[in-house]
């Protein structure tokens, strides 16, 4: 059986759950690479697919024999048959964060279940920590944004808005081989760059402006996510101390990232470090990248668990003054044994185009 | 009181509730302009909108006076404040179809409602008819539509590959005013265009290929649509008789499409005139589009319902033989009283490039 799959079966074992009835498409794509719109059950014996007659085809060519999955067309199952799926199963999980008030109660009707359970993300869990193909995507992903970010360099003059810049970065990511954007880019310029979020206006770049680009691109379903700072013909004295220290703590943070690491003890690090300097972290230290921009975990004060081998997170910290400017340094990290590697490999000295 | 918030509240009157939980972001700009995070609660006598600290300064400044709604940060309002949104309440209603299973429970706990009521896309089915504002927004992006069309016409030659197209109309909607694609291009050559949906690929265009492009921007939130097959060099013979039966069911639609029409009867129509050729309609003849590109009414003959003046909808017929090509032609258009208005004004007559 495919491993993502077996992986899960023994996960709802634990959970003491006899199967479940998976609808989220990106659940599905994970456990299957099915892309097509259908209802993955795992039932007590068997994988069955359900799907519909225009896409029968395709997804049986998507899967193998190895697979162990059933692919059946939603006209060909009976009342009964949806009612026998999991007879005399006590409890069939569901992704209560994804299926809707409404699907809820159509499932639960349709399936005849003696109880719908909820599984805590359980997908979502196992989708934390990468394997090989996965990690390969995502360097290739990473690989395409530093090319990009060089491109930026030159790309970048007085007077280029940033409308334009956001602009240039789609263009380049579609024509290097990334399949769409992974989020709305971030160009922030000057004043702009003070607001975490930003979504790019016809601002034009004057000299001394600090240009805050946030980007990342989705390669073959999967993720990167970048962040640098940089200066249009100089860095006013007094943003070089903000950008330092900023600095400091995405590299210490760096050497902190490592299997068994605390996600607590490391963004606590960086909250108090800028404390000193009375600056808050007004964001999340970071967060899990993979088939979505924004996974679990959350690298954040909050979260009392532990990183783990082969996941992949970002590290970016940053520091906004409002009406002024802000600093913001990302990279993509895989999680080492003992240590970690840094996926993009964009500078982060001062840069000044 | 904004009169979008006080259309809801007399649809919810007649609903026999007191109340509703809004957090589907789209109804909430919708009803307020606001874009920010947050839940708009409407109340017996008020309508409050709860957001976070970072977005109190911008969520007041979308807002006027007229709208009277009252912004609330989530961190003052008390958990006996939560309560007391809808005390007394008999029914309050709240989104069934957005709201998850797991935020469904979150819900029912913090607000202390006695029943939380299923609204039957009260917000959507209020959509559906466009003001006069909506309607000029959806005029701009079909403008912006029907002149990347003609561009394409000059940019399109034998060897342009579905990619290069598909990023050029990208690349033009993001120039010429468009914030973002509508929805993902379908640039279909060839044998390739027998495929109602298609993600372009490396294919490029040879002589004698039809091409089929669907497309669709979004102007200040508002979406276009828009099909057209179009000819590299020359038409086959044997697609003619399939292009003039498309089209002519596509001009005969339009004729009907005005207010008080039967979306059954319209769409039988086509269905039957397609049958008599041994043709099948295999998607729906079209759909609602507005802030969404696919809404509510759906146009197909299992609605019932009838159009309404100021509804937008597509008009979409398509023929399609496997393994060799399609023909699809849709245009956005206006709901009128006696007829209707084309918004997509691009030629249909058989287009050579």
């Amino acid at each position: 059986m495919n491993e993502k799959i077996r992986l899960l079966r023994e996960r709802l074992r634990k959970l003491k759950m006899d199967g479940m009835i998976i609808t989220n498409p990106l659940s599905i794509k994970y456990l299957t690479n099915i892309e097509n719109e259908g209802t993955l059950l795992i039932t007590r014996k068997e994988n069955i697919f359900l799907t519909y007659t225009m896409f029968l085809e395709t997804v049986k060519s998507t899967l193998t024999i190895n697979d162990e999955i059933i692919v059946a067309d939603f006209r060909d199952v009976s009342k009964e048959d949806f009612e026998n799926f999991f007879l005399f199963c006590e409890n069939v999980g569901f992704e209560e964060n994804y299926v809707t008030y409404k699907q809820y109660h159509y499932l639960k009707q349709k399936y005849r279940t003696n109880n719908l359970a909820e599984t805590d993300n359980i997908v979502e869990k196992i989708r934390e920590v990468k394997d090989l193909a996965e990690i390969e995507k995502i360097k290739k992903a990473c690989e395409i944004t530093d090319n990009c970010f060089e491109h930026l360099l030159e790309f970048i003059k007085i007077g280029t808005t940033e409308k334009e810049i956001a602009l240039e970065i789609e263009m380049f990511f579609k024509k290097n081989g990334a399949e769409r954007l992974a989020f709305d880019t971030v160009v922030a310029v000057g004043e702009n760059s003070a607001n975490p979020h930003w979504v790019p206006t016809d601002r034009a770049v004057k000299m001394a402006d600090p240009i805050l680009i946030d980007m990342g691109c989705v390669y073959q379903g999967y993720c990167s996510d970048m962040t640098r700072t940089i200066f249009m013909g100089c860095i006013l004295e007094e943003i070089k101390p903000i950008y330092d220290l900023v600095l400091k703590n995405q590299l210490l943070t760096n050497n902190e990232i490592k299997e068994y690491a605390s996600i607590k003890t490391i963004s606590k690090m960086v909250e108090s470090d800028f404390k000193l300097k009375n600056y808050d972290l007004i964001h999340s230290l970071g967060h899990g990248i993979g088939m979505e921009t924004h996974e679990t975990p959350y690298i954040n004060s909050k979260n009392d668990t532990f990183l783990k081998e082969n996941m992949v997170i970002t590290n970016e910290p940053g520091i906004y003054l409002p009406g002024k400017y802000g600093v913001r340094i990302e990279d993509t990290i895989l999680v080492n044994k003992g240590s970690c590697t840094i996926l993009t490999k964009s500078p982060k000295n001062y840069i000044i185009v």
